[in-house]
């Protein structure tokens, strides 16, 4: 039950990352959050919530989460989770798609509000961008 | 067990297309179903049935279903899902393949034949067609 | 609970052969296991250990799982998987990617040591190879 608890949190930030609820996705994590990837760090909800701008500039995105393992220790819990992040974006008159094959490592936190994300640090594996037509 | 029961019918209903069991397929739908889309619609098992066999014209499809969120109400439920599908065919002699990301919202009903889709709306959030190799 | 266990059983897999955890599959297998696909077959813990190393080739590897359906039998269960798998390499100076759309078809068996794989056989349903950047 904890475990689905987690997967659901991660399909939720994927859900709502895609449907540009951003005010919505802080509270998806521990005040004390910290999101982190290849260059860059956001530390709290105010930079969270400044940092996901910069999805906006895409036409629309669609994160597809896969692969998701989970250590449970009492209220605190470790994950680590694929996602491939399409970006649709067009580019001298060409629609065009960004994927980025990504690797997540988790930490989760349970308190009053139920299950969040104390910190997500994003690994890229790889990165493709192809017209969507060609 | 529900949401998990929910799943296994979103999964089935994928493996049934990809497996061309389009025969099977309006069993997992009940009586007054209803399937859209971008620009179609289809209501009840016999225009499923029919709908179905565009499906047919590729060499293969893949359907990939990620992050299935679903929200319970007694016998009723209400889910997305997202899916990749992959459809293989072959133009001026290049075997290619067209990608749909999808975002699909569905409604569920528990009877006597266990969970089964009441509907099925489809949006189409990219579509991408290359070549196999390039 | 079971099926859960299986599902992590297919993620450790797939999250083993990407972090190039060679000597730590076989233990997912049985001894009598048997791993096969479009022309090769591996008979037991030795032999798979041998064909693992062809995947050290690539630059990195990306196994999305998808789909994952189960059938319980006792100790005995079987199931089916659909996975994405990207393979990074670079040819003439230009990175590229490899994905096959494989589609699983599974044995497992349950003992002191858990759930473990009696077989995989794969079936290679599409396989797509473009560059990183077109």
């Amino acid at each position: 039950a904890e475990k689905l608890a987690l997967r659901e949190l991660v399909y939720r930030y994927a859900r709502k990352i895609d449907a540009r609820a951003f005010d919505e996705i802080p509270a998806l994590f521990t005040e004390d959050m910290r999101l982190s990837g290849p260059g860059y760090e956001m530390n709290g909800h105010v930079e969270l919530r400044a940092g996901l701008e910069l999805i906006g500039q895409y036409q629309a995105t669609l994160h597809c989460v896969h692969n998701h393992l989970v250590t449970l220790d009492g209220t605190n819990a470790a994950g680590e989770t694929y996602c491939v992040a399409g970006h649709l974006y067009e580019k001298d008159g060409v629609a065009r798609k960004l994927d980025m094959g990504i690797h997540y490592h988790d930490g989760y936190q349970h308190g009053d509000a139920g299950w969040r994300f104390s910190k997500r640090h994003l690994d890229l594996v790889w990165q493709q961008d192809l017209p969507l037509q060609g």
